[in-house]
């Protein structure tokens, strides 16, 4: 892959072209529910490798990039606990359809937010907002505060009581900012990972730093990251603070983790598993600690939902890093093989390289280890995961970890929130199967 | 210039091979002032492109960037008001001889929240502090809370006194660790910068992108502004949250605008004046204003330490941009003229093409807008700044800052550290002449 050069993109694309940008106002989407309004939505993007979205196990309305195409509508009744096949396919649109006007008004505080006078992030962030997105973390904090009775006035009968906690953000509304905090953060990432991976596609569509290069990528990404912060500070909660500065330095390191792991097949699985701890997980345990934190919880609820979202973020990534190995480009919305030729050390290479003999191992040695690869090494790569179980074997780690995360749902009230978390992840683990 | 890729950089450099990095511990200088601990410092670094580093103007011991050469030693005796020619040139040494605890146990903060388990980060981190620096933005944030009485119980005769703020930092401490946080963003900023210019040169050193490689570069910056904040939220002051994270957002707003304003010389000076107040001087100010938040200083006195820093960081962009077309390569420790290459757009540039005739615009148009250049250009271009008097323009430009800098400095007691700050602004300009 060739690094687009800011001369490069500046003549690619000069800035003035970028008039023509989407409209940053949250419109209405063509939908009845008002979480569907597909123009305020900006992430579209992901920092774990995209392969769910746009897939069509995705299958709810947040799935649905393209303006115009009326989306699906589930009743919170269609969702029935546990998981089977049918219900898990709507697990996402179950949890949308229950969180609604939260998210509506996520979107409507991420638009806000993202406004800037220097017009290039605007711009930017209207190329995020046109790529589509399922917003999964910021539900995950959403249905999170909710799960846990936040706002107190709104709590499902039989919810327990709430005591003030030490934010001063706005009344009712915090689960709100702070799930839009945690999608800048996850946005911010994602911008400096497309560079640092040299991405020139995000869910079927030119990469931010393909269209805008990667200097604006770059900055952006930090303007996003600071103002993430901001709003953290308006809402006034140190725990808070302390819970997502901690989630961002951790993300931070598994990146760094991942590059120094890179085309290294030595790498211990547990280094592997530290790199997408850091790298998706902690920013899922955060996610879902800090809705937790909102409606002052205990410190057992706070623990368990972290615990719930780290297992979640675990499963999430392994199944994105057996799909780059698995699924259809069209389906993901990029290349497959991805990892493969980028040297990246993930689960299924780590296991294939294992169990191989020599002459496989050797072969991964000259693909993985000296980056050497002609066109027919990726057939050839699938096809030594597929002689050892490497995919299956990665899933069913996924399925694990799923199901660590829905444990860790036990202690709260059976209610169908907590359904549909349990459901996203059977969701999270089933999209791959 | 070529971007760095990642398999580039690990090919050049590969990691094993930076076993032999500097101790990151606080080894005692060779100086007999605890400040002078070369070995602890990480900047050597700057946000706005590096003329004053290394350069003679510097003087003072921390422009010593060699260990085994003796730092100077000033007494505070030595620093007269006002700021003569003699006084001026050893200001960085006054202030640091004033500070001296302050700063050693600053430098042994950052070291110590550099460390990480991934061993890249220290790995880079030990690269910045081998390059050296004159940390002239924490020593702000310590003169200026010094400045302000902190700690009370410290506090120079006649200083007013003290009472409780919010924040819930170590006793006493607080300003040392909030000036490590900024020297963080500083140099989160820095490593972004390198990778957003190309730079292959720091300080006359291979640039941290030039080395481990652009990737590494970004996410160790994220790193470091990560953990920038967890330090604020340890201070626990919301009020400082607010000031740094406000001036994160600020900053990588005047990066993303001076991207915008590029090969630009339709880019009006106001606009050019928002660049530099956003990439350079936002910081500037946040390090002074957080110094007399946490001595819980009245409104007044806060919004003049602003003012103050505002100013000064106005001045040393205006002196760094005049710098890049007036200074000898080998005292900058950079090449001269790489924002001309760059189709930067500064002051001496705006200045020359506004007074240029009609021959000289169109060259302007060839060089900046255009981007074709020869190596004749740069030659050419000093001649017409020359004729026109854009450098010199440009430094009385940023004498006017500085003055308003020493202004703002009125209301606070005539003491020597006031006197060594005022000695700053006058070094800062006349590093130049």
């Amino acid at each position: 892959m060739v690094p687009v050069t800011a001369a490069d993109a500046s003549r690619e694309t000069p800035l003035g072209v970028i008039a023509s940008q989407p409209s940053l106002a949250p419109s209405a989407g063509p939908g009845t529910d008002g979480a569907h309004t597909d123009g305020a939505r900006t992430d579209g993007v992901r920092t774990d490798g995209g392969p769910a979205d746009g897939a069509p196990a995705d299958g709810g309305p947040l799935a649905v990039a393209a303006p115009g195409v009326p989306p699906v509508s589930v009743p919170p009744a269609a969702v029935v606990p546990g998981g089977s096949a049918t219900a898990d396919e709507d697990a996402l649109s179950a949890l949308l359809a229950l969180l609604g006007a939260d998210l509506e008004a996520c979107n409507r505080a991420i638009v806000a937010r993202m406004d800037s006078p220097v017009r290039l992030i605007p711009q930017l962030a209207a190329h995020l907002v046109a790529a589509g997105g399922k917003r999964l973390r910021p539900m995950l904090t959403l249905a999170c505060a909710r799960l846990c009775g936040y706002p107190p006035g709104e709590a499902p009968a039989g919810a327990p009581g709430d005591t003030p906690e030490d934010g001063t953000g706005a009344a009712g509304l915090r689960h709100v900012h702070l799930a839009a905090c945690v999608e800048f953060i996850h946005t911010a990432t994602l911008l400096h990972d497309d560079v640092v991976d040299e991405s020139r596609l995000r869910r079927g569509q030119a990469s931010a730093n393909a269209v805008f290069g990667n200097k604006a990528s770059v900055l952006v990404g930090d303007f996003l990251f600071a103002r993430a912060f901001q709003l953290m500070v308006e809402d006034g909660s140190l725990r808070v603070l302390a819970i997502l500065s901690q989630a961002a330095a951790t993300i931070a390191e598994g990146e760094v983790l991942q590059l120094a792991t890179q085309n290294d097949l030595g790498t211990p699985e547990d280094r592997y598993l530290d790199v997408i701890r850091g790298k998706t997980a902690a920013l899922f345990a955060a996610a879902c600690e800090v809705g937790a934190v909102v409606a002052a919880r205990p410190a057992a609820e706070e623990a368990a939902l972290a615990d719930f979202g780290m297992n979640l973020g675990i499963a999430f990534q392994l199944v994105d890093d057996a799909l780059d190995y698995a699924a259809d480009q069209v389906l993901l919305g990029k290349t497959v093989g991805d990892d493969f030729r980028e040297g990246k050390i993930t689960l299924p290479v780590l296991l294939a390289n294992a169990a191989g003999d020599a002459a496989e191992r050797s072969f991964w040695q000259r693909t993985i280890e000296a980056s050497e690869q002609t066109e027919a090494d990726l057939d050839t790569a699938l096809a030594l995961m597929s002689r050892h179980g490497a995919i299956a074997a990665t899933l069913d780690r996924a399925g694990s970890y799923a199901a660590a995360a829905q444990a860790a749902l036990g202690m709260f009230p059976d209610t169908p929130l907590r359904r549909a978390l349990a459901g996203v992840c059977d969701y999270t683990v089933r999209r791959a199967r």
